[in-house]
Order: C-alpha cells, then structure tokens, then sequence
C-alpha cells in the first residue's frame, strides 16, 4: 500500500491545527468520559476527557492527563478542593452535549445548566454524576505526577465506587459496552460506535509439534 | 433505571478474574496497537497494548504503562537497549494474532514467526513495523516515571516517524479511523469495529439571549 510520511522535522512544520488532528488521532481510539465534580462553595462542573485509563485492577486504579491551564482547570482546582470526582460514560444520545462540556465557562457556570445532561448526587458521594451515562465511578484523588515533558499532570485515583446499568454485566465481570451505546472518541471531535467482533482467551505459547 | 453497585470493599472481595474483567472494562475503550522492538541482538519482539495515549501535539508525545515483571518485560527491556519501538494500530483482519502477541514467549522468539503479523523495516528505523498496519508510528523513548501507587511504569516517547495509508488523511490532518478498520479494545480480550456518528466543531460558551 502507498503510505504517506511525515518525520519529526516536517511535523514541527505542519499547521498548529493540522497538528493537533494528526497527533490525536494518529495513537487510536480513546475513552469517552465525563468528569463530574464540585467545589467547596457548591459550584459543580462537568467536562470530558479522553484519556481516562485503566492503571489496575487490584487495588482499583486509574489515571488521567490534564493541562492544568486551560479549559480544564476548574476540573483539576475542584478534584484539588474537594478529593473527590465521578467519571462517567458518554452514551451515542448524548455526544452532543458531552462535547459542548469542553467549552470554557467561568467557574460559576455549571455544565448541567448550559447542556440537557443532569446532575445525580447518589448516596453520600460528594461529586455529581450523569442521570444519563451507564456505567459510573465514583473516584478519589491519591496522587499526581508532573510530566516534565510537557508540563502535562498525570493524575491517579482510586475507584471507590461503581454503578452499572443492570443486565450489561457479564458472568465474568466484563462490562460489553457496545451494548449500552458508549462511544469512543477518534481524535479530538469525532465520535463513534462499536460493534463487537470477538473475545478470546488469555494468550498461551504456541507449541511446537501439536499438544 | 436500576443499577448494580459496588463499593471499594466489595471490589476487594471479588475473585480475581472477575475484578479483573470488571476494572479493565468500565474506564471505557481502549487503543488497540503492536509495539515492535528490536534487542541490540537483533531478537525481535511484537506485543500488544491498550494503554497507548495521545501526551501532546507539539512536540508529539505519548504515552502508556507498562508493569515491568509481565509478559511485556521482553518489550521493556528492548526498548531501554535501543531506545527506540514502533506503535502499529491493530486492524479487523488482525486481532487474533494481535490477541496472541500477549502470550509470554521466551526472548528469542519472535511474535512475527508465531503469528501471521509480517515484520517490515522502513528506512533507517531500527524497530521492526508491522506490515498490514495502515498507522504506523516510529517512536524514541524518553523518559519514565514509577507510579508508586502500584508498581507500574509510565513511559514517555516522542512520535520520531508516522506512516498513514494514502487515502485516509482527511484535509485538516485528521485520521479517520473507521475507514481503516483500526478496532478499540473493550477490556482484557474484547475486540470492537467502530462506525463513525459525527464531528464537532471547537466548543464556545453558548451566550444568553442569541448570538
């Protein structure tokens, strides 16, 4: 197949905004997630994130990337003020409004307000979930890591809660999200479906002379 | 609706393989890419990661993690000798053998001569791409940082190369990655397609009483 090629030199080159499209979408697909959270006077706020991702199972882990000053900085100072924030699901029904959470309103404006996506406080949790989304975490700030590369922050927390929509849950765990209509995000503004192919066993060597 | 729950506790106290399934499902979907390495021997490695994330744009940088003393120490390892490591997104026609690169084979034997995946050497880049991938990144290893929190390891590489097939670069320099058939990962050994719903454009605060 023909192949189009770019180098670090002629990358550095390109348009900053055709940069941007070819480096997102250029390591796969990512994670379509909404980050709920809230500060100490009240103020909610809610923004997606596309690098959410497993860091473990046991304990239960997982871990983010965020510029802190940007558009994302009143998710980072509350998680800061508070401990505590929920992630959850975008469904297909809501693409719309999850990505309008990626617009910069001043901290006294609340996503919920500004979208048709609404908050739900659960039991005792401090942050505020999506009604909508299906699958939700509720989660607990335990530390972060200054990427000096960048100036990035690699933040990790701890799973302390879980709410699944009931009936998606497998015999073994496995939550099959196609099911319930998450969505994967391609690059920085594209969404998609999925549709299950396959699921295989854990991988054993191949052995020489049949067994 | 109604909803399963789990609480911190009650994740703690499931079987292994079922927390397991339950914690790499619901962060969401995952990239699905080949990493090709290379020891200073020539012994050539293929393994497959879901934890592949977008660092920056500008310089161009991802990231992923890794636990060292896994099946992937092979993949670890070559990439501390030489330094370099190639990131090849998975297709439809190659998840089973994509699958099977995370069976734990001995140093010197190559994931290419146990699967169908062909080893391809480009121009002057030491690690080996996979041939029927249609995004191909050469990647150099730059630093890493231990997540004391569990032992693992996030690495941090700069996008040195980057292969696309012709024809599936949109103008604005986005990857649309359905068209290629590039699946995401749902879980530990799901495979999913994708079919594209929509793009967005750069979110603005909406204003109060039209704009």
């Amino acid at each position: 197949m023909n192949m189009v090629y770019f180098n670090k030199n002629s990358i550095e080159k390109l348009d900053k905004i055709y940069r941007l499209n070819l480096i997102n979408s250029c390591t796969g697909f990512k994670s379509a997630n909404l980050l709920g959270t809230i500060d100490s006077k009240g103020n909610k706020n809610l923004a997606i994130f596309s690098s959410i991702t497993h860091l473990g199972s046991d304990p239960a882990l997982l871990c983010f990337i965020l510029r802190p000053m940007t558009e994302f900085r009143n998710t980072y100072d509350n998680i800061k003020e508070t401990g505590f924030f929920t992630v959850n699901h975008v469904n297909e029904d809501d693409i719309e409004d999850a990505h309008h959470t990626s617009a910069k309103y001043s901290k006294e404006i609340s996503e919920f307000d500004k979208t048709n996506l609404e908050e739900e406080f659960i039991g005792g949790f401090l942050a505020p979930y999506v009604k909508s989304s299906k699958v939700k975490l509720g989660c607990k700030y335990i530390n972060e890591y200054n990427i000096n590369e960048n100036g990035t922050i690699l933040v990790i927390a701890s799973i302390e809660e879980l709410h699944i929509e009931d009936g998606v849950l497998k015999e073994d765990g496995w939550i099959k999200l196609d099911e319930i209509g998450t969505v994967t995000i391609n690059g920085l503004d594209a969404y998609m479906k999925t549709e299950f192919i396959e699921r295989f066993d854990y991988a054993r060597p191949k052995l020489e002379g049949g067994d």
